[in-house]
């Protein structure tokens, strides 16, 4: 789509930097056929490193804007990027593209729905009431157990094992609310993408990101009724024990593990080899690995002494 | 069912006011074809109001029955609620009635279970695996993603996204317990209202009421693997995020905002614009619009305070 | 399986013991003709107890061993334990064995699946997309409602309401980590045993034990989204509000109570008659019934002084 059907389709101003656009993408993350938005002053020096082909951004910030990209001057950044996604929303369920492949070995139960476009490798097994959507790819002897719904552009892995009623890719949680109070939803048009031997518990749910990928490393484990918010990271060999809720954009490195019921909010990481226990609550980044505890998250023997400090009071 | 029929069934004296009962209700909401019941002292000043044509009441509560109400005496009113409500619980999944009708544009995909007597409106798109109900009506522009299930008799608006797996009017969890431990389940014959432009998250629960309904009003936005129990009301534009867990008859009011795996204990209101953060849990009502956080909950700036203070102990 | 098979396959010294081995348990619940193993010295004193006709043993505890029982000396036993579990996992979904059996009176709906060897009693209710697997066994007046997937080897009673969503039987979270931080799978070989007259709530989940089974007792009422770990045994009449979660091998005694979002640590056991208030989380046993709260759990009432303790600190 060109930039200037984009400008005319929001009714603002038109760009002098006219291009075909691919996409958005944060202001990092942008290529030279994205638009990005700036809303938060916060982000401004970000601005001047952005590869991005426009951005939407107010009239305050819009002197910041490098040369060669394009300020596209709104007056809710957030908004307009809001409106601006459902333009690149691809279809729900593509009834055109090319027949599903499925490599040599597969078992596809009856009842398993396979959309155009996706490839199914080898020695898997697509239990009954298994979706998968347009343009998936799975890889060799993964399975899918009953019901598994598996959304459009999404990639598994091989050797991996989604049990029953897992979703895979559905909406994150994104939405640009208005002055009056009302929700602009935020179409989300990444994907997720679980490496190879990741295992995944019943009724778990992996949001897709809403530009990019939401990511599980390799040999990630994760158990049931879980929830991962859209543009996750989650590192190799992690352990993420049953109801643990992860915020949109948290990074986990390498072998975390999370306790059930524990958390994180939004956009922070999360140290290698660091646990967090059961209830815990990551509020902001944990930067040295270790054992920690409570809500909000301490280390771990700062939390027993609290409960120890607790415990005497209730004593007196 | 004939009032006198009703009491026959049950094993009660026959009253005099003999009529035909359609239901079971609150005193509150109670019609002149529904019968009610009081068992909790603390609700009878509501009796003197009960338009309800009969009542199931212990022997100590009968004189404040108003005339025109058959006292319909008990040793336990809400065991005997939990046996009468078996007897308006509609079928299950009925094989007759009118053919579903499909609006004009709706693609229906394959794998979908259409009940008798439910009403699909235009441009809607039901995905592989969805379970549609007996007299379900869903409005215009609306998408169900594979495997949601909608229990008979709710309602979805025009303009609503439910993502994969979700389960819409499932029975809340009632029943009322013998004094031997043993439970018998009161039937939850109410419905699910959700009305336009709401959009539902993976594998979220919405229980049906036990009479009446559960409401999601218009333009609220629920994530993930959210419980919203039997009667609660969500108001206009509310934001839910994932896991939260709202116990029956919870009754938020608009742009309620509710953070991650927060929850409200039931029969209890929240302000409109309130914020309770995440992980808190309502107790009690909340009067004033606010931000609130912790375990129970107090407002966000004495929770901070309280941190503060529990960090200074540490210190020491 | 001979064991002399399975000490080859597993490359360790082959044992003087040869016979054939069936399965996997645990040293108190192994038979003659199953494997156990012993890693944490702390339960060294199981040894001498122990039916097993083999356990993986480290050299150092290999002395212990009973003179009747094969020690099968390894490195590291819980690893050995999950690559011999892999052995005795039988097929996801056989299409060989005896033709599904279904009881008069009963409605199996259309986009049902029933394996191979399922028996289905009489009078029960099948609802579109339900999954059963292999010789599965469902007693009588039984409802599953849409998209429930029950997996092989579990057994239900009769008069149980299971609803839409709920997983049955999904593999317990077990594995073995290696000293490079990989996990290996401990497949579970185990099953599900949901006894009569229970009720299970949406998206519900419950994991097959490793070895033996999960047990759901009689009378019990499960609320939506909870998850119960492998190898725990809820008791008769207990009820579990929506989002608890219950760790692998938690024991709850009859009519225990547990509010919304509590949660049990591992290996642990609940009283009879106890009461866990909603966000509870019980770290160690409940050995006398009564009213407990907090995380940690304490007293209800000793919760309710600290609650009282902190607004005094919050008021100076």
């Amino acid at each position: 789509m060109r930039l200037s059907d984009i400008c005319s389709r929001l009714n603002i101003p038109c760009s002098t930097h006219d291009r075909e656009i691919t996409g958005l993408n944060t202001l990092k993350d942008a290529t030279e056929s994205e638009i990005s938005f700036l809303e938060n002053r916060k982000y401004v020096s970000q601005l001047s490193q952005t590869k991005a082909a426009a951005v939407f951004v107010t009239e305050a910030m819009a002197p910041d804007v490098p040369e060669d990209v394009a300020a596209l001057v709104v007056e809710e950044p957030y908004l307009t990027l809001a409106q601006a996604s459902a333009f690149f929303a691809p279809p729900r369920l593509a009834e055109e593209g090319p027949e599903p492949v499925v490599g040599e070995g597969s078992r596809i139960e009856s009842g398993v729905f396979l959309a155009k476009g996706c490839v199914i490798g080898k020695e898997c097994h697509l239990m009954p009431g298994v979706f998968v959507g347009n343009d998936v790819t799975i890889g060799d002897n993964t399975v899918l157990y009953p019901n598994v719904s598996v959304y459009r552009d999404c990639i598994i892995g091989s050797d991996c094992i989604v049990h029953a009623g897992a979703v895979i890719g559905s909406d994150g949680f994104g939405f640009a609310t208005t002055k009056t109070g009302t929700h602009v939803k935020i179409w989300q048009n990444g994907n997720v993408v679980i490496e190879d031997d990741v295992e995944i518990g019943a009724n778990t749910t992996i949001d897709r990101a809403a530009f990019g990928s939401t990511v599980v490393k390799r040999g990630a484990r994760i158990d049931n009724l879980v929830q991962v918010g859209h543009n996750c990271v989650i590192g190799e060999y992690s352990v993420i024990v049953s109801q643990v809720g992860l915020a949109g954009s948290s990074v986990l490195g390498r072998n975390v593990v999370m306790g059930g019921q524990s958390a994180t909010a939004g956009h922070l990481s999360i140290a290698p080899f660091t646990t967090i226990a059961a209830r815990g609550a990551a509020v902001k980044d944990v930067k040295t690995p270790g054992i920690y505890s409570g809500a909000p998250l301490m280390e771990h023997r700062q939390w027993l002494r609290l409960q120890g400090i607790f415990a005497k009071m209730l004593r007196k």
